[in-house]
């Protein structure tokens, strides 16, 4: 661990946007972070929030916040609970865009009905920054927002501290789809972005929420051969077998997750030790961290 | 089309950073700059720097810059020439992050030997800004360089106009594996960004060109499930048929592809248009783009 403490202070040094003083003790590497994490750091996966997406290859877990787009988790949480995405597919899959899923028969005469829940909703691209959110800003400029950095564990943007705020299209997130209305989607039809942050879809779409775990069920499926990347006939679309609450499924059968909190001291640390890498690998600090380069941990936990 | 336009006019004077006169004509969109283009806006693929990767897939299709990492592209090509990678594998797929190809046998016994080529060379993490390159910098401030833009074709950054400059880590981007020594690699093992750019990388390895076709038979492979994403049993590996220089192949065997330029005034006005997105499916636009969010087109056109 000695080389690696001394290779740190050295980029510390080289760092053009970073004093360190002699008596400061070097900037510890975010792995060593990691490890020396307590239980305060950690926070349960909220899983009154938080979706299974059940696939043959496995389970797609999506923590959505209700925070950012009550109304769309409220009405996704509906869907879910009447069944409605049991037995539908996932559709799309764009190289280095999104992976998409809804019925495949929408519009159709045997299209899927919707008993309870909303079909579209106003909506919700950004909402007021309120009290109950915390937010660890990111000190570097961001091109897309004025303020980017990590409200309730999501990757986040403001346009100010009182103003707007919204989740950002990073790696992993997951949206509603909608046709060119804004107000034309609902939750019926969902995307998770595969590739390199789309983020001029930001304040464009409602964004939810984000997987936290089984990304590359997602990631790896084949790229769909049409336009935009749907799938173009029907055996090759991937079939959903249910999507489930996670809070409504029998104790046993959950998958047990902690997400790093992004609100504490530790957090703050991990977003320092990322804006400039040492070690024995990095030779030339960044001294920038970019949003979606910024990864919020999640652990695995044995059930109580 | 009128609708179109006039969806245009006003995110220009929504957009902050960009003024426009009523005179002005409507920014048009990408994809009606990409059905205006030319055949002055297009360029052949440089094929005595391209490379085939030949999997039982199908071909993926990379080209080098030799500007940028001249000993770099002349040792791969060396190594390809002499067979070095033929039977090789893709060894590693870490999901949003690199896929990466080499010798699975490398320091064992039965690994493959280099004949002619070289093993190692030193770093070309960054080349001094020449005359005969190119540049199309992007307007706005960008994070991990003082300036960012296109250069021959490629993303790249600078540190100034009379500095260093380096090719970007952005999705499809193909760069050299190392160790911890600057200067422990040489082209014998490569990966490709398969997912959001870890601009990180910029300036601590060598990148030596991108992939501009087949990129999706990279970026779907099943991730590894080992550390850092390798494969962890050998039937895992994804065996490479060959890898070929496109200039080696028979005509009638070469994949036809043109490249859109990057120095013209299409080019350019394909930058504003998707700084601004607008049309019926935008409300906000960016009024940004970041580096790696910018296609180079790439076209098929009838082998002569």
């Amino acid at each position: 661990m000695k080389t690696r403490i001394a290779a740190g202070l050295a980029t510390c040094v080289l760092a053009v946007a970073f004093a360190v003083s002699a008596a400061e003790p070097a900037r510890p590497a975010y792995s060593d972070l990691l490890k020396a994490s307590t239980a305060a750091d950690w926070r349960p996966l909220d899983e009154d929030n938080t979706l299974y997406l059940e696939l043959a290859s496995g389970r797609v877990i999506i923590e959505m916040s209700p925070a950012f787009a009550p109304n769309h988790v409220a009405n996704i949480k509906a869907l879910v609970r009447e069944g409605y995405f049991d037995g539908l597919a996932i559709i799309r899959s764009q190289d280095n865009y999104v992976a998409q899923w809804g019925d495949p028969a929408e519009k159709k005469e045997d299209q899927k009905v919707i008993k309870t829940a909303k079909k579209t909703l106003p909506a919700e691209f950004t909402v007021p920054v309120t009290k109950g959110m915390n937010f660890t800003r990111l000190p570097d400029a961001d091109g897309y927002a004025r303020q980017v950095g990590f409200a309730n564990g999501f990757h986040a943007a403001r346009d100010g501290d009182d103003g707007r705020t919204w989740l950002t299209h990073c790696y992993g997130a997951m949206a509603v789809a909608r046709g060119n209305d804004a107000d034309s989607g609902g939750g019926t039809s969902l995307y998770v972005v595969n590739g390199h942050a789309p983020r001029h879809l930001d304040r464009n779409l409602t964004v939810v929420g984000r997987v936290v775990d089984g990304m590359s069920l997602l990631s790896s499926l084949p790229r769909g051969t049409g336009r935009l990347g749907f799938y173009e006939k029907p055996e090759q679309n991937v079939p959903i077998r249910a999507i489930r609450v996670a809070a409504d499924v029998p104790r046993a059968e959950r998958t047990a997750l902690e997400v790093i909190r992004t609100d504490t001291p530790l957090f703050t640390k991990m977003i320092e030790s990322l804006r400039n890498r040492g070690g024995d690998f990095f030779k030339v600090p960044a001294g920038h961290i970019e949003l979606c380069n910024m990864p919020i941990a999640v652990r695995s936990v044995t059930q109580k």
